[in-house]
Order: structure tokens, then sequence, then C-alpha cells
């Protein structure tokens, strides 16, 4: 029985439980938090990512361990690759955590970004907003997640505000781009190199966090969808990366240019549960584990939604033909992922239809 | 959160709780095995089905009670009755626990069977074998599953051996009956009486245990799918049946004789997983949360393999394209379902590749 470690406890180590039985898995996750959503299906140390011992532990136990939160502390990370291996590697959280190493990352491999300066102070800042122009966001290096650590500068008046609101740690400040919308691909690559690159997926944001996945995005020639490849196989053999990466990108003009990384499974990525041949998660799976990556190949056309803050009713929710629906077990709060619904029809027109009605089920919450 | 208390803890668990996780369940096993599979993806109680403390201690931290073992003594399923709803009614496992109450149930349905006699002594085999003629089974009307507690009767010379290798419980001798195929049917009806049906599948059996289903059944008129769902619907309303039933079918010349039926999910519907809309396991927690059911319609074509006593290598399965590898954590045994593939395909023609593919694989063990 091959025991997998995974570093962080919530939806999306849940998910990779649910994946991994069906191939023999045990798991073992590794969580801060008390409560957390992988908590009833799977056995877990509560520790801190600093407690060496409480590593250990898991080390002990388990073959091969990966994450499912990227905000893992590099240094825990390194204390665990030297005992047992880790993957995706240590160097892909290295360069994710930091928005300005993610940025030149991608611009030494080609991969076009919008305009970004590191800003270290207030004067920095001016010359940098002149150097970009406005609008532009500036954003804090580290930890910024869900729309958090961003501020739109709109106009110079602004620019004292934003400096007041977010000093205090490392920034950059980014073109604000007008792109036409937002995708994501989700790329797979397994310990003895395959890869395996899923559809580009439409999203969209609001307040900062994804609301809606379309898989596949309508209309994408078949150019943009090999821009998109290009980009992640560039990064997945870079960082001689292991496990499922996902991309996020703006089209702006026809081209695509590199928001930012995950260096894991993505919530861009769920629809691929019901939406795909092989979802996202065994995927990641297989790809850590050396075994044949499955196909990508869509099943239909897929939407998903988040469920953020309030849950729908679920019998509402099931009435909905093709309608899938994902609790996380979590305690409801405002702004917080606590499940999702993907709806999944064979034909667009179909999906289109149930869509509309799960709009009417979800209402203004989750709509 | 709803708790679901489920009598049994093999892979039927194992799979139903895989499916009610994402719908935000919890599950608590009662199984008296020490060793169950579904034992690292959930609470368990170990206890003995007449152990009524025990019992007590299920019913008190659960808010419904199914099983997925239909040899639950009934004596259990009417103590844990008094107590919370159990599903399906234990009506249901009275009936399809005796192969003499089960066909009667059947014939007063008006339910077409293979012809069959209680037999009690040597002489009533003797006289039953006249009235049914040879070919005939001899079976114990009680705890028979995988071909266990069967003899055949080809000749008269069998009859005196038959007997004495069974004899000591009560018997039922049944008519061979030469059928073309063997299909099953999935049925489920929710507590408020919403009913689905899955298509007809075709199943083959080898030494009396299932080795492989194919979903949909080929060649299957609408007439014929239409009689296997009068004899479901008759079966759930007379039971008041909540959950899904399976029914296991002979096709004879054109019409379908029921052979048995199990009332709980059914290896023959693990095809559903990847290759319907809605899984057999989802349904069956809907149904018994009242919860809206979910479309029954096959998504392409699947083959089930089951995985008998031996494990295939897990690489060479999932390097064949559209294969679900699914196994139960049990320890290899002889003649034990450990695990199955399912191999899906948008395509009968892309299917029957796999299948080809998959059988090579497999190799004598499971093919």
């Amino acid at each position: 029985m091959i025991h997998i470690g995974v570093l962080g406890g919530g939806q999306l180590g849940r998910m990779l439980a649910l994946a991994g039985y069906p191939l023999g898995l045990q798991f073992i996750f590794f969580e801060p938090a008390e409560e957390a959503p992988a908590e009833h299906l799977a056995d877990r140390i509560v520790g801190d990512f600093d407690d060496h011992q409480k590593l250990q532990e898991l080390t002990d136990q388990v073959d091969v361990v990966t994450y499912e939160f990227e905000n893992v502390p590099v240094s825990a990370a390194r204390f665990v690759a030297e005992r047992r291996p880790v993957y995706p590697p240590a160097a892909a959280l290295e360069v994710s955590q930091d928005r300005l190493i993610e940025k030149t990352f991608f611009e030494r491999l080609e991969i076009p970004t919008p305009p970004f300066v590191a800003v270290d102070s207030l004067d920095h800042l001016k010359r940098a907003v002149q150097q970009i122009g406005l609008p532009a966001v500036l954003k804090t290096r580290r930890m910024g997640y869900d729309g958090k650590g961003q501020e739109i500068l709109r106009s110079a008046a602004d620019v004292d505000a934003a400096w007041q609101r977010l000093t205090g740690t490392p920034l950059l400040l980014e073109g604000f781009v007008a792109f036409q919308r937002e995708l994501s691909i989700l790329a797979v690559r397994s310990r003895n190199g395959e890869k395996a690159f899923y559809c580009l997926v439409e999203n969209e944001h609001r307040q900062g966090i994804l609301r809606l996945s379309r898989a596949p995005a309508a209309d994408v020639p078949a150019a943009l969808q090999a821009q998109a490849q290009r980009y992640a196989t560039a990064i997945l053999e870079q960082l001689d990366y292991v496990g499922v990466l996902a991309i996020e990108l703006f089209e702006v003009g026809g081209r695509l240019l590199a928001n930012e990384m995950a260096p894991r499974v993505h919530n861009s990525g769920h629809w691929s549960i019901e939406g795909a041949e092989t979802s996202q998660f065994e995927n990641h799976l297989r790809a850590i584990l050396d075994l044949p990556l499955g196909p990508t190949a869509t099943i239909g056309h897929s939407t998903m939604f988040n469920l953020i803050g309030t849950l729908p009713d679920a019998a509402a929710v099931l009435a909905v033909p093709g309608a899938h629906l994902h609790l996380y077990g979590k305690t409801t709060r405002p702004a917080r992922k606590l499940g999702h619904v993907t709806v999944r029809a064979d034909d667009i027109e179909t999906l289109n239809r149930r869509v509309a009605e799960m709009r009417r089920v979800l209402g203004a919450g989750n709509e």
C-alpha cells in the first residue's frame, strides 16, 4: 500500500484523496488548522510547518509527499525533501510564492507577462507608475491569494493611499491589462517526463475570487491552445516539474500573457472531475507515482460555479440535470470557498440551458 | 452535517463513501471484520450484527442507515429501524435473503422466473427433478453468493451427490435456463417515490463470479428495456423501496426471466462511476436522503472487468486510454474481488479496441 503525505488539508487535499482511494492509495495530511476539509476521510497530523519533529513524523509514515497549498514554507518542503521525494519540486514553490521571482522567471523563459516593476518605497512606486502608466495594480510580492494584497491604482490620487495600505512588505507594481478574458491551462508532467495538457479554460473572477470556469473555453484557435502549451512546457521542463501545474493567463489581442502560476491542482480544474476523461486530481497522483498519465480529453462541455460564503439548497442544485455538487465540509464564512458545482452536458446548447437554470438556483450569492 | 450509518464495510460501502463526501456527508460503517475496505476513509464500529449495544452506538451517531451487504440479519436491520430510518426497507432484505421467498415474490408480481420447487428431502428432490426436468440447479435457499451453495444436476446420476453436498439447510431446485445472455438492471427509487432506471447491462460470470459487465448491453430493443423497467417498478412499489435495487435477469427467446435481486448497489453497476451521468452510488445516497435523483443516462460505452484473486500491474492498466482503476484495499486471496477496472470510450469501436488491449493486460487471471 502506497502512502501519500500531503502538506495542507484543505479542499484540494480532500479531492486528491477522493481521487486516490480508487488507485489503492492511503493519505496522511499535515495541516496546522484544527478543522480541515480532509480531516474525516484520511489520517492527519496537526502541526505547524516549522515543527520539524511533526514533519519527521509525517515522513516516517509515507512514501512520497506532495502539497495542496502553495504557501507551504519552502523550508518545510526542503526539510521533507531530504527524507522523502517531494513533488512538485520545492523550487516551484519558491518561484510561485513571490510575484517578482515568478514574473522574472516567466520573462527568462520568454513567456510574456504584463509589465512589472519591484517597489520598495513610495518614491519607487511613483517612478514605477510613470514607467508603467495607469491604471496599474500594486501587489504584495508574497502571500496574496483570492484578491487579497492588491490595490488598483486608477489615477495618481490613488498612489499614496494604496502605498499606505500595502506598505510593510515587498511590493510589485504591474500594468493593468485590459484583457478580453481570463484563461487558464492545467498541465501535468510525470516523473519520467511524460506531459499532458487540459484544454484552455475560461475563468470569471469577482472581487479577486474565482467564480466560474468554462471548459473548454469558447472559440479557442488551435494556435492559442498551442501557445499556452508552449508556456507550460517551458515551465515544466525548466523546473523538472512533477505533478499538475496551473497557469493563469490573460488573453489580449489574440495572444496570452502569463499572470501567475500555481504549483498544484487548481480551482479552475475542478470541472475535470466530471468533464474530462481523467481528473486533474487523478493525473496529479499518477504523475507523482510515475504511473502513465490518463487522457485529458474533455467529455462534453462543463461549467463550474464556486460556492462562496453561503451554501445553496442542495436539493435545488441537484434537481438541475447534469449538476454535480461538491461540498468541502467547511463552516460557513463570508468570501470562503465552501464548495463548487459542475454542470456538464454533451453539447453546448444543453449546457447553456442547464447553466441558466443553475444561475437561478444559486441566486445572487453565487451566480 | 448529515451522518450516514452503513451496515457492512466492504467495497460497496467504500464506494458509497467516495460518492458521498462530495455531497457533504459523513459515514460510519458497522462491520464485524477487523479488516474492511471502508476502514481508512471513514469512522467505523467493529461489532457483530447481533450486538445490540454496538448497534445502538451506531444509531446514536447517525441520521439515516443503509446497508451494503444483503446478508445483514433482518433482526439487526429491524433493531436499527426502530431507532433510525433504514433504507432500503428491512422487508427487501427478507425477500432477497431466501431464494424461495424471492422467487415466490417475483411470481406474485407476475415477474417470470425459471421454474422452481422447494426441496426438503432427497425424496422431494427426486420428485422435483421429475417435475422440472434436467439439467437443473440445486441451490441453498439462503447465504448463497458468487456461485457458492449451488450444484448443477446434469443427469440423474448427479442427484445423490448434490444432495449430500448441500443437505443440512433448506434447498430449492431450479430449472437450468439455456439463456442467450445474462443481463441486469439497476433501478433507484427515492423517499418521495421518484424512480430512475439505468440501461440494461450485459454480464459474464465464470465459476459463479461476475467477471465483466458491458454497459449498455448491445442490441437491446426498447421493448426489452421497458420489460425490465416494469419488473423493477413492480418490486420497488410493492416494497415501498428506497435506494438502488439490482435485478439479475436471463434473456431467453427475447424475454426476460428474473434470476435474483439485490437490495443494494451492485457489482454490475460499477461502470456507472465513469459511464453514467450519475453513479449508482450517488443515486443511492440521493434516494435515501430524499434528494432529487440524478440522470442515469450513459456517457459513451463502458466495459467493467472485475479483478479477482490477483492484481494486475497498475501501470499497465492505466496505460490503456480510458481505463479507470478501482482497488478496494483488500489482501489478495483466491476468488476474492480485489478491485475492478472500467474502460470507457465515446463510441463502441474505440471501446472494443481498448477492451482488447485491456484483456491483454489483465491476462488469463482476470480476462
